[in-house]
């Protein structure tokens, strides 16, 4: 009965600010930083770092396609050559990085739609996975359990953190439910809390149409852009602290 | 009596070439590689990583102004905070890339007008210094002698290689003659050699004015730009041969 | 006793959202907006567009340095030819947007850093005045009295708008004091509603020193970063209204 | 028996070359300028203006994806509404720029992947027509015969100038055949030369299998990117003019 809280941190880009870093950083144990392309930029990742270091977070790459301008939300038609590049590149930048505070990257999450496109497509999923090894092999890839993406990390011989969601739907096969959907985001705290106890705790989670579906999740993502997302992330926190959950760094969570 | 010859490299960008990288690299000893803010991409960056190792060169960082369009040329003004992320970001960015052909950063030179400015101002020389120092403390820092880069790096513990320019006439106090002068740069083949067999047998150089001037230099660079350059720099390299000196990477120079 | 109150729109980037461009608009005559060099892009200037047209608002272009991570705040050393290619671009740019809607650009007002090297420096202000007048003959340049920008929208026979500040304190001189120093900006809504009516109703403003100074504006930069500021706004325009003053779109304004 | 020869033109960017505008430009009488987005910058942009106004060609803007570093050849996904902005603003900002020189954006043609994908899709080819017709209303849109982009140009009421490739296999369905193919591409400068003169004189195609296929061109896009390419150039326009077709400019062959 342990995970590891991440959040999507660093997003904020020179003088636009976005996400509440600082309140969700003492809810968390491992930060997944922006690295330049679909956001962030060195200063703000430098800083990031400094704050995920302070607040006891390990500290992981969000590699993006190069679109500040859709922060990395647009599919862009890229070759495995490309996606290896662009991901070396963005994770070698936040090392080096966070190597002006002592920092080491331990982890690497695709962000929006590289992630989306890397749980499905193998050879970009491979793309992803070879750099991540590359640059660390004992790097953690954060996947969503059953994609290509999974399957990459560990064809690589990566150790894979599977990753699960406490407001999202889930569908009966273990995916996410479309956001496309009106009902694929739970907004009610309460729901939130209990998918997320009942992932972590039980390991499972009820699924579309009421379904129970196991599902081992080895870390939890958190948000911060809306204050009520706040403050779901300090509920599902003290949830499983008082299940008696024990919340990792992400290297502890993959070696405990 | 050895020196390392370097050279500037993958400063192409996406459909653009620049440089005769490929009859450059067996001419040289190490290799400073454009980091994707003044020129070079994560592509341009891993296949140029991949011809340096296979050609046996050292791979050194070549961070630069965030300025594609000017080539780092243009003046852009920053705080010492944010040289030391660019270039702590820019130098992990390669290091990244080059683990993708199992390559390591051995060195750090500025490009353009950030070595321009970094040479003359102390707060964004040991801005540098602190980011080279801090992705590795092994790092070696490429200076020209006397500058406030130097002073940077021995300030904070980093091995500098003083280069030398074998196409540049010098002053009598050791500095470069502005390449705003006519006479700034040599072109004639048989000057080039002259001078680069000078500083690396001699220690010493012919200033403006025919004055002698003692100059140790541990690295020279090359250029490649044009068909000239590349034919003067494989009479240096033949030359240097010839006197018996040893050519060898930067990191090899260094432990000489 | 005319002014047009003008503020700076647009300032927004892809997924990040800067000022209140909403609670501005209702207040304002002429707004000024970014266009995708230091802040803005295609999509936001459209909307924009369409939101200053809806409000009443005549167009203008706020062009600045290419730096959006810097927001155009940091000198970046350029050419004569350089900026007025680069203030042709932008202008045209949000000409080309505005006509989505029907809309035309009818001022150009320089942006942060670009705006204070062009009071400074005759050859960029030249620039600067040569590409607006390209664009448009009639085109209005917004300008702080006294200044090269002043002088070089004159010499190219564009109409030139002087434009005040509520929230700044005056040098004796007429410049503004600078942001350095502690007392340069007024918070105080009272003091800031007080030095708007002065100027525009009485034509001058009480500088650094109780100092009485002349000074003719033609349009006011109110600014909405900040609740307060909004606040302040209300206020000055409120005022304005009360004392007798006429609000004009800057067309309208220079035509009467 | 008249036709207008268009080329790309002004694809350098920054320090980086590419292309031969100066050998292509007396060959043409419509030159097709990046905008910024693929390729070109406002520097480029506005010099390669002057040397077009100076060779006595009309003058269109070639707006691309946002992707300098792949060319605008990568796919990027965009909606209608974006598509519609950025075509808008690359418009204008062209124009902008020709207005430095007295010059005047007469035509519009997407560039590379935004062209294939507006040559397909309703709505993106009805955005480029908004944008390019919201400009200027006598815009004439540049584009392939029978696709969604011509569709989407008349009914938006806009002069359409069909072009004709030179150095293209043809389908018999008057679509280009597919690059991936091996005789996609004739090399051959007598093949070239009699295609080109085929469709100008004879309004007809030589398409894949020998069928002969009806094709009304009023421009053809000449290529400059190799010396032979070049060649081909001048020996399509000598023979065209021994046919006695006459070459004009995009706005006088449409008013023809």
């Amino acid at each position: 009965m342990a995970v590891s809280l991440n959040a999507d941190l660093g997003e904020s880009f020179g003088p636009w600010k976005m996400g509440d870093d600082a309140a969700l950083l003492p809810l968390i144990n491992a930060a997944s930083l922006a690295c330049g392309y679909h956001a962030g930029d060195p200063e703000i990742m430098a800083e990031t770092v400094r704050l995920a270091l302070a607040a006891g977070c390990s500290i992981g790459a969000h590699p993006g396609f190069p679109d500040l301008q859709g922060f990395g939300r647009r599919a862009l038609k890229m070759s495995a050559r490309e996606v290896e590049a662009i991901t070396a590149y963005q994770v070698g930048a936040l090392a080096g990085t966070a190597a002006l505070h002592g920092g080491k990257v331990t982890h690497v999450k695709p962000h929006g739609m590289l992630n989306t496109i890397a749980s499905a497509e193998e050879d970009l999923a491979r793309a992803i996975a070879r750099a991540a090894r590359a640059v660390d092999r004992d790097m953690i890839l954060v996947v969503l359990p059953g994609t290509e993406l999974e399957k990459a990390g560990r064809a690589e011989g990566l150790a894979c953190a599977l990753e699960g969601y406490a407001d999202r739907l889930y569908e009966p096969d273990g995916r996410l439910a479309s956001r496309a959907l009106p009902d694929a985001v739970h907004h009610d705290i309460a729901v939130i809390r209990e998918q997320a106890l009942r992932m972590v705790l039980e390991g499972e989670v009820i699924a579309r149409g009421g379904v129970r579906l196991k599902l081992a999740v080895q870390t939890l993502c958190l948000h911060g852009d809306e204050p009520s997302a706040v403050e779901a992330a300090r509920q599902v926190r003290a949830g499983l602290l008082e299940g008696g959950a024990q919340l990792l760094t992400l290297p502890r969570m993959m070696a405990a």
